[in-house]
């Protein structure tokens, strides 16, 4: 059985992910019971386990949307969708350094860990001391402990540890740390924003203009359907909106004299 | 220079893919004139050449999106809006084994490489002769050949080289597939299905419901921003559609009597 | 005052319907205190009246949408962005005659009654005699009884009061009354069908193609945003689904082979 | 055969509109052959013409979608799934006064012509005498000349007319004619606005707070399917921004001190 978390699908469809830890004892409880989880170490994936009462639980591998959609918040998290896009648009690969601000509750911090470890690093600031003891124990718990380096800090001021290969960056006022970012980044190297409203958008496209290219704006859609196939339709309700995703790159040196870097956001009045 | 492909991005916007060998000799032609491979062999990533007419090009890593928007195609090619939350529910890592059918322009194979790779491996399927072998050409070009075995063959038949932790199925009738598949994959793997029609999608779920479990059905959007800070909206056109994306997990042993593995269709009439 | 529905808006943005008789008496309760209705019937639309304990609410003349979201509903209602589009299409004037089925709980006799009157005539059937019920108290309710002739009959077997100007069909197995349908229509005359799901679409196109033309499918989806001019954003959750549209014009006679009225589809088998 | 606009629907599923004059003479182009206009003075709704080169004509009603997506246009028209659901939300009923600003090309002004046709009246203002011109020409070829008022004035200095039963108000800072539209609406009149930019939403919903109330923000998405049985799907392209639309209503009289009617803008600042 492989140490790390594992994904609990009971035949009522329900779902639970459990880290399992080599010294594991005791049990787990779960809402058909409780699983031993000195059995469940020596499980195999892909075997069904029984709690106490009788309750059949398939243990499987989880896949990365499982991670990110049961890990413990205080804040809005990534979501999936707007994750899977956004490490196909970072192109990261193992061995990448890769920047993050801020942890919040760590699902994109444990989605870029994903894509870059087991040889590549995760360097997330967050502010919020809370928030960061929360990332971190989600990032623990998802299995990526000794990929991520979490800096309680404020990215606006400066960003050590560069270069870096890409970026991340989930904060209110992401124009304020362009400066920083800059600074860390590779030539060429991608970053993304996440952003819930449009006047956020609007203020980072004005300050992206100095020092960034090759921008992108848009928002992705998910639009599940009821799997049923005499009655194919889509779901009552749906996710209208999580936020707006903004790619750019990183300007290459010696391009043009509007790729200075961006000036601190005081000294643009 | 890393060998391999690099993605070029001039001043006017437009990109290219270029891959360079160790012996490259010559030159590109781009839209802005020519580029001497020689130069782009020793250009470091992140800096910027010149062509013979002076038009500056960056020369930048291509992210997993531009491998996949270049392909050269034959077929409806799968978009990275797919491709990336696919690969998120699928859920592989460096050294898996994922089975593909069918391998169509090679653009799905491409994103299946970039997960598993290097110590991974990808086993494509493909009935048409002339797609496989432009399949090969792209994964070549993108520089996963190493990692991808291209098998000429009709997987309703059999699946070789089980058992494998994954699977993608992009075929007219998924369906007449899925013995095969469940023969071959690992219990409780994931596998991935994207279909064009919702008849197609009935079909599959239909069949679905023998040996696989943990079904989802649901359609990607994404809505593009024009860039403006001052004038920020939509693009006045978007994508409306290119498939429907179906989620299930090959079911696990000993789960229940309808697990027998599904039978041929022709059998079910 | 009209005689008639009123719209109440209270100060806390929540909403009513009053349906105001020329001898109403007694009083209206709120959440917000009891109105006086001999004070309603003396208020001019647009004026400002307050509740027993001092609410003050705005007496409006109701939109047609205001209508359509407060009829009393047993069944899946016809929303307005559904009912907004139908009307356009189906090009209703006053002095028109339209037909209907099913009734439902009223919401889309409401649209078309207001479409067609007050010299107009709409025709509703209703197999299940609780909804008619319903249908004809929310038509009242909403000031168009005397549009409106409510019968107790199954589409299937006949459509009588022909020729009509335009139909909307809202039933389970549509294609069961296209053959009375295209006998009722007036030789190009638009219908609209309402459908939950992709199954339903499917087998109407194929009944449509006897008898029937210029057809269209479509679904119409409404994004709310949170009116907040510093933080504007789209609503966290929408409407996902409520049902797909068809329209189309009963063809005109000798047009060709294809044009015979469709036969019964127990017939076509 | 009723005077004015008819619809022309060939068999190769094209379109046309046609305005007919009571001496009508002459022929008709089309792009397969010509029609004599006698001939179709003589024809009935639903019949069949042939043109000088036999190809086969239905004469139909047009439906107001036929009227709005077939005006001349110099401006971007305000499309059918935008104006069905503003009609509905307007409420507008025969007898309505309605106030427009700009006419643009007319096409909205067809629609709120449609809506309190024939004994309502339509008042659209427009600074630009080409667009008036435009508008007037669409208008009277729908066959609404008699119902709507065309005024070259820019409503930011006034609106004469009043009162009004509701608004439709279309040019680039709707701002600015807030004032006056406070003071031509009747008490608790609805207004709509559309607007293509999220920063000119921002700037309307800014200044809205004073003097209108029940505000709405949405967009609308049509999403077109390929009617054919046998592969339901989506079309690949859809239509991805025209507008935002905006609802609210006039305040009424004595409601609070934030009720006095909005000053102009310049006072603003």
């Amino acid at each position: 059985m492989p140490i790390g978390p594992v994904y609990l699908l009971f035949d009522d469809g329900t779902r639970a992910l459990l880290h399992v830890d080599p010294d594991a004892q005791g049990t787990y409880g779960t809402h058909r019971g409780t699983l031993s989880l000195a059995e469940v170490l020596q499980a195999d994936v892909g075997s069904v386990l029984r709690t106490n009462i009788g309750a059949r639980v398939r243990v499987l591998r989880p896949s990365l949307e499982d991670l990110l959609m049961r890990v413990r918040r205080k804040t809005q998290i990534v979501y999936p969708k707007d994750a899977g896009f956004t490490l196909l648009k970072l192109g990261l690969r193992p061995g990448d350094r890769v920047f993050e601000t801020g942890s919040g509750s760590g699902a994109m911090t444990i989605a870029l860990a994903w894509a870059v470890s087991p040889s590549g690093r995760v360097v997330t600031y967050e502010r919020e001391e809370a928030f960061l003891r929360l990332a971190r124990e989600n990032v623990t718990r998802a299995g990526f402990a000794d990929v991520v380096e979490f800096v309680h800090a404020d990215a606006s001021q400066a960003i050590a540890g560069g270069p870096y290969d890409a970026a991340f960056i989930d904060v209110r006022e992401p124009e304020t740390v362009l400066a920083p970012l800059y600074a860390a980044l590779r030539p060429g190297a991608p970053v993304a924003f996440l952003l819930p409203t449009t006047n956020q958008v609007q203020e980072l496209l004005q300050s992206l203009q100095a020092g960034f290219t090759d921008v992108e704006v848009l928002e992705i859609l998910h639009r599940y359907y009821k799997p049923n196939p005499a009655r194919l339709r889509p779901e009552d309700r749906m996710t209208g909106h999580t936020g707006y995703l903004v790619f750019a790159r990183r300007e290459v040196e010696g391009w043009q004299e509007e790729e200075k870097p961006p000036v601190k956001r005081e000294a643009e009045a």
